[in-house]
């Protein structure tokens, strides 16, 4: 089976998994607007990386007892999406091919939308009672921190700033802490100890750094009706981007990098040959 | 002294408190609008409650221990305040007598401003090192049910669509849960009883009405000049208010017997005194 059909059968039990946790509140226009984002599709790989760094380091994990809080990544991940999405912020129409949230919902519900996401994940993770206290806290510590004002928050804000041009910053900020944050979720849902908890959160870091500047790339050379999106935006937007910076060349080689360094913090934990073939497969994606 | 000045004496503690907390991240752009928003002033009810709750369910409580979970009820509230005046949503100008956060720092960053300030609120509850993990894992859980789809964001949503009629629902989801939520919270930091918290809770929901219901009042027959706020904007965007329902005489009767059965639920409590004065407080504000 190659690489890529295992992630996708990874994302359809993932798909599953989320039909339980797909919240229903009054009013349903802010109902319909959130599953709309959630059920839109994407790789899911936010709850995989929760999952499968988990079983990388301990071979008896025991999904169900926090598949909660895997699914919950993907919350927060498509509430950042529909945010990002905004008008005043990139103003996209389009994301997998379908319109996005404030084209189908309206500005107003869709920025409810995604608050109301963000806010739900940490509503259900402190809901879980199957673990103890103490790992949900420390689940919650690790996320809010790497998806807020020192992580993903802040690196969009630095993204739209035209005036802000550190291309590293944002990728790590904007991507990489939350990938990171996944893999680190995972160690310590599996008792990991704080060593291998810190390889995990650096081969998040660089899986991520690498899967960013290959999205860099890609919209420089990839196939708008392939990808479902628009393209070529960076350029449009005079955006700072690795290959605007380096070249394509060297661009791809500091891919190539970072997913050799993903692989060597990783390869002395009990199982880790999902997360080393991860790691190659971010930099060989066509679209 | 007059209950007002205990309040503003309250407010001051508070202000003092929350500079320790006050979040600084990069871009500073980001930092500003947060800090911007939080220094524009306010009541700062939300603290209040939360420490006045946990000190009418025991004696010695310590403040410091949980003085970060009273500022974060505020990060909450601010960002709630940022969403809803964007353009999209209430579109307000000015706030407090100030320009509003988007018309200062422009709308992505409000936007992130306020998407930061929600996440901060749960990566400080989740840094607390002083109570059990047990405590803030249901302190985390009350606050996010409360002022989630569940809550305050679904009484949002339900506010901003003109075909949504209950204003009731909108009342008690956007505003009462989250006043009640801080409520219950002091009774779980103060280890109060289940009877106890359940008390808490109920006197919450009912300032909470009495709070809302007296905001429609005063926005009908309030000083604009005075309130620091565009007034009279429920009846320019024919928003159904309980006055506009009942009458304002019948109005003022509902919020008076909000309060009293906040008043009644709490009595029994070992120092019920300041929550009653509260309680009391609500319906005879002026602007």
């Amino acid at each position: 089976m190659e690489f890529k059909d295992i992630l996708k059968e990874k994302a359809s039990f993932i798909n599953k998994q989320l039909d339980r946790f797909v919240p229903n509140c009054i009013p349903e226009e802010l109902s319909n607007a959130m599953r709309y984002s959630l059920e839109a599709g994407g790789k899911r790989i936010r709850p995989i990386l929760v999952i499968e760094s988990a079983k990388a380091v301990k071979e008896d994990v025991n999904v169900e007892d926090f598949i909660d809080i895997a699914i919950s990544t993907e919350f927060i991940h498509t509430y950042s999406l529909i945010h990002d999405d905004l008008p005043a912020m990139d103003d996209d129409d389009l994301r997998r091919g379908k319109p996005t949230c404030h084209k189908v919902f309206g500005e107003a519900i869709a920025i409810l939308a995604g608050d109301g996401l963000l806010t739900y994940a940490f509503e259900v993770i402190s809901n879980n009672k199957k673990l103890s206290a103490e790992k949900i806290v420390k689940v919650i510590n690790i996320l809010s921190h790497n998806v807020g004002i020192y992580g993903m928050v802040g690196g969009q804000a630095a993204d739209i700033l035209p005036n802000f041009k550190d291309v590293e910053f944002i990728h790590l900020n904007k991507t990489a802490k939350f990938l990171s944050a996944c893999c680190q979720i995972g160690g310590v849902l599996a008792d990991a100890t704080e060593e291998e908890i810190l390889k995990l959160k650096n081969y998040g870091i660089n899986i991520g750094l690498a899967f960013q500047i290959w999205d860099d790339i890609l919209d420089e050379i990839g196939d708008e009706e392939k990808a479902g999106k628009r393209l070529h935006k960076d350029k449009d937007k005079n955006k700072i981007t690795y290959p605007s910076l380096y070249g394509l060349e060297k661009s791809i080689q500091i891919a190539k990098d970072c997913v050799e360094k993903a692989k060597n913090e990783i390869r002395d934990l009990k199982k880790p040959e999902f997360l080393i073939k991860l790691a190659k497969y971010i930099i060989s994606r066509e679209v």
